[in-house]
């Protein structure tokens, strides 16, 4: 069956219909105003419920048994297990033995542990996966093997996804490191401590029924509640939720690489240049190799001027954490923990504070905290002439992961980033992304080893470094470096079909991802 | 016009209409079993908000006109401010200045510093309250003076009406002792700190528009924020939103009557004979003279067996405080703060937490907390022959008070109602409540200064105590007893005018209260 297609206001054509659900075409940034109201969860009743407070089931299979699990549902997890994930494939396991097929899977992110679903994607237990893939599933994706099509969505997407109702949550399993019989769950605590578990809390709210996993079934009152157990219909407690040394790093990597380290330092410098990083500042940085040597040289600006960052939003890091105890930070706000001197800042200073990706990241809310950052790191897997970005996708056009936060980062005051101008001899700046995630206009600053090109749009932030001697160039003097050294790369085939969607933060569709031309 | 009546399972004539509205009838204790699902309100766009996240504006005036403040809204407010409110006065006098008409306050609770809202319910500002009536306002809806009819919830029936859409909020106005420009805000600091503003964490889910009132205007970001940003519309900065001194006692007073001492006794040694006081203990006590008393006799009983209660649930007292930095309390997790004591503990001690009646009260949620607490001390103004209770009258059938949290905690372990045999030579217990607040099956034990009696249907109760000494007596003969010295009460008369209605925790209709015959 042939479905309808548009081009949206980014010039990129996209379905009317995905997996039997009408497509609002991406209208632009700020464009599309929603309708209609939040999703409604039906009304339970404490008399459906133990008066004890005691929600306790034998197993996971029992609680999804009481829950009704049946053909079609859609189940979701958070990732804060990350590649420690014990919980997520146990349940397309107890499924597929229960002889329940076309689940829809909503992981708020998936790693290589979750491999093993291919099986559970072949046999036809789960119809499709909305979220992110990686490695072997989304190859699995790419070569069209998967019976829905994907729908990737910004964390924050995923949230709003679930508050508007555009996708409906049946059964959310959500790990927990700690909780009590009544499902009140936290991230600390246990042998499986992954700092917070924020990522589960719009689950928790909107789906119709929630189960808490957890190894460490605690005294009531489990605190803080990062999930209430007003929300849970079923405490599983079960051996290990997670791999502890696959949950967080022992310890997060600086990069040893000279060229991330000059593209690192250029950053610091660029953000001391121009002003952007100041007294107060609000920033956020990721986890990668080169995010932490940036976080490293800021925070050596900060103790130099004697400025203080006013806050930090986490994905939290130890680097984040030596700035909080050493008062160049003032709170880490913490939506996930990469590290173990992560997980222990949480558990013990009150100014670092879980705080979830719904109040974090949701585009459909009252504002939220990203368009207040000052300085928001970020990467991509390519970049355009046009300053749009791309991180799903490699330029060989197989899917390589999700979009995480990145879309929601975008609306941040300085979108900085920091990129190699070629991985593999394969440049990242080209002339069209492969797979559209960001629009240009929201791209401030491209910052690799051999020059920074600001986004034109950003007038002031060219005229704020203009005699900085920082090496300026403009963003087609990068592409062309590159392609001096590297030559034009070889654009991928594609066939029609499309295996995913690329949703924007606002659920209208930006662009998709077709199958691999093998 | 003549509205159809029906028996409801309680046997009270409630009508099938109320404002305009359905009603259904009290069907019996956990017998309403809700349909359908929670309300959505409206979903937002980011893009709708300042990018700089600051929603400050210049005045309370600006923020109604703004929120769209016009004829027949809801606007809601919570009562943390309790009798020193600044807040709730001030809005119904900009809307009649407005020109505007028949607006529904929906308050969690109103004081005696309210009373001024009658010239707005005289005018035609305000068609009813939906919420308690003390002194002059219930004596004014008593006398059928309101053009609506008042409906009367207890506090987690309010977040229940608000959440499932019985009741929508246009427009909550918020009260809070510190808040950030985005509209996060607390309870504690500044001069009108109050402890815990939870009461308005579902008005701020809830309602379509936001408007956060402080004097204490914080930098971002407000922790903990009991009430999120992400919810909030408008921030308003006025020099006082309250009268500190009226906000929280300066200190709760134990009673000093020799009569309620020995009720207080009783009660504390009737907790001990029968068991249920033990190590582990969960309780809640109120503010009241009495009950403060009960709690400095239970402390010692703690103290001298070594015990601990795992939490108490507050509203909270210096006793209560007390017990938690002795050690014989692992936790206050708390609705609201009666005294400086409190608010202070809230300031500083970790285990005494924000605890809102989202959480603890509500019965269209996934079990409570409530059904959990050992203990739970409670006033009544009548109890029958029946057990039945009556909060909101008195025997002279006027609207005495709201119904607070009476009936959600009514689904404690052990409820026990210490009350006086009379009051001004009135009899407590009744053949028939005047109103019935709460069905006789859930109120377990009736403890006087004259003798205790429990309901047979606690025949567990009865024997745990039959050899302790303890002087047990039927409900009736304490009944005889009273009316033997008080006389038997005049019934007071009514009209058939219904002014209020009294709602179970269900949103189901108990009872309602007729306009009185003068």
């Amino acid at each position: 069956m042939a479905i309808k297609t548009v081009k949206n206001a980014a010039g990129r054509t996209v379905p009317l219909e995905i997996n039997g659900l009408p497509v609002i075409p991406y209208k632009g940034v700020g464009k599309h105003k929603p309708e209609g109201r939040k999703y409604g969860p039906p009304i339970p009743s404490c008399s459906d419920y133990p008066d004890d407070g005691n929600k306790v089931v034998a197993s996971l299979e029992e609680a999804l048994r009481k829950c009704g699990l049946k053909d079609g549902m859609t189940i979701s997890t958070h990732h804060h297990m990350r590649d420690g994930d014990l919980v997520s494939n146990k349940i397309f396991e107890l499924a597929s033995s229960m002889g329940v097929r076309d689940l829809v899977w909503l992981p708020s992110a998936s790693f290589p542990c979750n491999d093993p679903v291919i099986k559970y994607l072949a046999d036809g237990t789960i119809n499709r996966i909305e979220g992110s893939m990686n490695g072997p599933l989304g190859r699995f994706v790419s070569e069209g093997k998967m019976k829905g099509t994907a729908v990737l969505r910004s964390h924050g997407g995923r949230v709003q996804a679930i508050q508007d109702g555009e996708v409906k949550i049946d059964i959310a399993v959500l790990a927990a490191p700690s909780a009590d019989s009544f499902g009140n769950a936290k991230g600390t605590g246990g042998t499986s401590a992954c700092g917070v578990i924020g990522y589960g809390k719009t689950d928790s709210m909107y789906a119709d029924k929630v189960i808490v996993v957890t190894d460490n079934l605690i005294d009531l009152p489990c605190f803080p509640m990062e999930i209430e157990g007003n929300y849970v219909d079923y405490v599983v407690v079960v051996d290990k939720i997670g791999i502890p040394e696959k949950i967080v790093s022992g310890t997060t990597q600086i990069t040893k690489s000279p060229d991330r380290l000059l593209i690192a330092e250029l950053t610091a410098s660029f953000l001391e240049k121009s002003g952007i990083l100041k007294d107060g500042v609000l920033m956020q940085a990721g986890a990668g190799g080169t995010s932490l040597a940036i976080s490293v040289f800021l925070h050596e600006i900060l103790k130099k001027k004697g400025w203080k960052s006013k806050l930090g939003f986490g994905g939290s890091t130890k680097y984040m954490v030596k700035m909080l105890e050493e008062g160049q930070m003032g709170y880490i706000l913490d939506a996930q923990a990469f590290d173990l001197d992560s997980v222990s800042s949480i558990e013990r200073n009150p100014n670092h504070v879980p705080y979830p990706v719904f109040n974090a990241y949701n585009y459909h809310s009252k504002g939220n905290i990203t368009s207040m950052m000052d300085i928001m790191i970020l990467g991509a897997t390519e970049v355009d002439l046009n300053f749009n970005g791309n991180v799903v996708t490699h330029s060989d056009g197989y899917l390589l992961h999700g979009i995480g936060g990145w879309q929601n980062c975008l609306h941040a005051r300085n979108v900085i980033l920091p990129v190699p101008l070629f991985r593999d001899r394969i440049p990242v700046i080209v002339d069209e992304v492969t797979t559209l995630c960001g629009p240009g206009e929201l791209i401030d600053v491209i910052i690799t080893e051999r020059g920074i090109a600001i986004n034109p749009l950003r007038q002031d932030l060219i005229d704020s470094v203009k005699n900085s001697g920082l090496p300026l160039k403009t963003i087609r003097e990068l592409k062309d470096e590159a392609e001096k050294i590297c030559g034009k790369p070889q654009k991928p085939q594609f066939e029609e079909d499309i295996v995913a969607a690329i949703k924007w933060v606002d659920g209208t569709v930006i662009d998709v991802v077709r199958k691999i031309k093998t």
